[in-house]
C-alpha cells in the first residue's frame, strides 16, 4: 500500500518529507518513481498530467492539493470512478476575504490615482463616494464566495452575489442562472470573480459580459485564469469600458515574462496568492483526510461528482 | 444676526453658496468680508487664523468644519468660552473604516512586494500569515478608532487598542494610559494612530514609541501630521526597524513637494483623505447643529473642552 504525491517542482522534495512524517504507517514516493504501479492506493496530486493517474489500477482515492479539483478533471484519461477529496481550511476562507476586500476597497478608494499623485508630488485628493454608494457583484457563492461577500457587506458596500442555482446570504442581494445575469451585472461596478471552473463557467468573463456591466466598472478574478478571454479583457480595458482589472489567476502560470498583463497601466497582477494553501497545515490536513478514507469515515471535502467541481 | 464661513481658498466660494442655500434666514459671510462684526453670532472655521475669532464680540457658537477641534484650540487668542461643535457623520466613520482596513490589508498582503514583482514582470509568491497571526493596534479609541478596531476584528486580526483612560472594545484586547503603552507596542504589527491631537499626544509618535515596536512592525498616521516626529519616522525606516509607513495628513498641508516623505521608497502618501466631509452632506449636518442651537435643543456633537478634543 503506498501513497504518490506529485506537486510543482520548486516544493517537490519537502512536500516528500512532510507527507512521510505525517503519514508514516503509509509509503510515500514521488509522483515520478512511484515504485510497484500495484501498490499505489493514494494519489495526492496538483496539476497531474494527462494520463498519470490511469497508471495506477488499484487507485482508491485522489486528493486535491487546492479547493478546485478542475485541474485533475482537466485529465481526459482519468479514473472517473475514484473518488476525489479537495483540500480547504478555514485558512483558504480566511486569505481569500483578505485578498477580496483588500482589492475591493483598492479600486474603490482608487490608490490608482493615489499612486500616479505621489510618483508627482502632487498633493490630489481624489474624493469617492463611500462604500453603500458602490456596489460590488460577486460571481459563485461557495464558501469562499459566500464569505467574501458577507465581508464586504459587513464593511459597508452594497453586495449582491451570482450563483448557478439560487442561493441565500445574509445581507447579499443574489441573482442566480443565465435568467438573472443579466441583471446582476447591469447594477455591479466591481465583479468579483470566485467562481468554480466548469464547462459552463470557461471562458465566462468574455466581451459579452463586459459589455452589460456598466462603464467604468472594474473587474477581479481570483478564481481561475480560464475564466477569462484574455484579448477580451485588454480590448475592454483598452476601449475604457472596464477601468481596471486586478488579476490573480491566470491561463499559463507562471504568467510569461512577455505577457502584456505585465506592463497594462490599468491591471494589477498578483501572482496566484489570493488563497495559498499553507503546506504545513495542509499537509496536515490531508494526512486526516486520508486516515479518515482508511478508516471509513465520513469525508466532508469529497467532491460531489456529479457536480463537476 | 451673521454667520461667517471660513475655509480653505479652493473651495471658499462653493462652500458659502451651499451655505446661504441651507440657511437663507441667517445672513452668510466670508471670513474676509464678515461686514458689522457686532453681528456675526456663528463662525464655520476650518484652519482659523490666529486672532481672528476674537473680532466677533457676540459670537455665539463656533463650528469645526470636521471632527477634530485642534484647529480652532490652536489659536491662543479665541475666545474660550464660546462653546465649540464638531462636525461628524456615520459617513466620516465609514469613509475612516475604508481607510483603515485598506491600508492595514496593503501592508498585511505586503502589495509593495507584490508591486516591485510585477515592475520586473516577475512571478514571486509572497506568502504572508493569515490575519489572526498579525497584531494590529489602534492607538486612540474615539467613534472612528472604536469603529475600525472592531472592522479589524471582524477581518480576523489579532486587534488590540490603547486610549487615554481604559475603554472596553468587543473583540479588542485594550491597554490604557502610560502604564499601558509600552506593553501595547510591544505586541503590535502594524500600529495605527487615531488619536485626538492634544498636548498629551502631539509628537507621540516619536523614536522612543518606534523603539518599543518589534522590528519590522508598521505605522499608518490617519489622525494629525502632528503626532508625529518626521524625522524620527525616516531614521526608524533608514535604520530597517519600520518596514512601512502610509500617512495621510502632515505638519504641513499640502505636504510641499520637496518633501522627503514623497520620494521615499517606504512611505506611501495619501493627501489628506482618509475621512473627508462630503461638502454636500458635511454643509447639512452643519446647518442642522445651528438650528439647534438657536431653538435651545441639545447638540450631541458639542465638545466637552474640559477634555480638550
Amino acid at each position: 500500500m503506498s501513497l504518490v504525491i506529485r506537486v510543482g517542482p520548486a516544493r517537490a522534495d519537502w512536500w516528500l518529507a512532510h507527507m512521510r512524517a505525517l503519514l508514516p504507517e503509509i509509503e510515500c514516493r514521488p509522483w515520478d518513481d512511484p515504485g510497484d504501479l500495484d501498490a499505489v492506493r493514494y494519489a495526492v496530486v496538483w496539476k497531474p498530467p494527462a494520463g498519470g493517474l490511469k497508471r495506477f489500477p488499484n487507485l482508491e482515492l485522489i486528493v486535491s492539493i487546492g479547493a478546485g479539483i478542475d485541474h485533475i478533471l482537466a485529465d481526459p484519461e482519468r479514473p472517473a470512478d475514484v473518488p476525489i477529496v479537495r483540500t480547504t481550511s478555514g485558512e483558504l476562507t480566511q486569505r481569500m476575504r483578505e485578498y477580496v476586500l483588500l482589492h475591493v476597497l483598492r479600486l474603490h478608494r482608487d490608490l490608482p490615482a493615489i499612486e500616479a499623485a505621489q510618483k508627482s508630488a502632487e498633493w490630489r485628493q481624489v474624493v469617492t463616494p463611500p462604500a453603500p454608494g458602490r456596489t460590488v457583484g460577486v460571481m459563485g457563492l461557495g464558501n469562499l464566495g459566500a464569505d467574501a461577500a458577507r465581508a464586504l457587506a459587513a464593511v459597508g458596500f452594497a453586495v449582491r452575489g451570482w450563483s448557478r442555482s439560487p442561493k441565500s446570504v445574509a445581507g447579499v442581494e443574489t441573482f442566480a442562472g443565465e435568467a438573472g445575469l443579466d441583471a446582476f451585472l447591469a447594477g455591479t461596478d466591481i465583479l468579483v470573480c470566485l467562481l468554480p471552473l466548469t464547462d459552463a463557467t470557461r471562458g465566462i468573463l468574455d466581451a459579452r459580459l463586459f459589455a452589460k456591466l456598466p462603464e467604468g466598472a472594474s473587474i477581479i478574478n481570483a478564481a481561475r485564469g480560464e475564466h477569462l478571454v484574455e484579448a477580451d479583457l485588454i480590448a475592454a480595458l483598452d476601449a475604457g469600458h472596464i477601468r481596471y482589472a486586478t488579476l490573480d489567476v491566470f491561463h499559463e502560470e507562471p504568467l510569461p515574462p512577455g505577457h502584456p498583463f505585465w506592463r497594462h497601466p490599468r491591471v494589477y497582477v498578483t501572482p496566484h496568492v489570493a488563497s495559498l494553501i499553507d503546506p504545513v497545515a495542509g499537509g496536515e490536513i490531508i494526512a486526516a483526510n486520508i486516515r479518515r478514507f482508511i478508516a471509513g469515515e465520513p469525508i466532508p471535502d469529497l467532491v460531489d461528482l456529479s457536480k463537476g467541481y
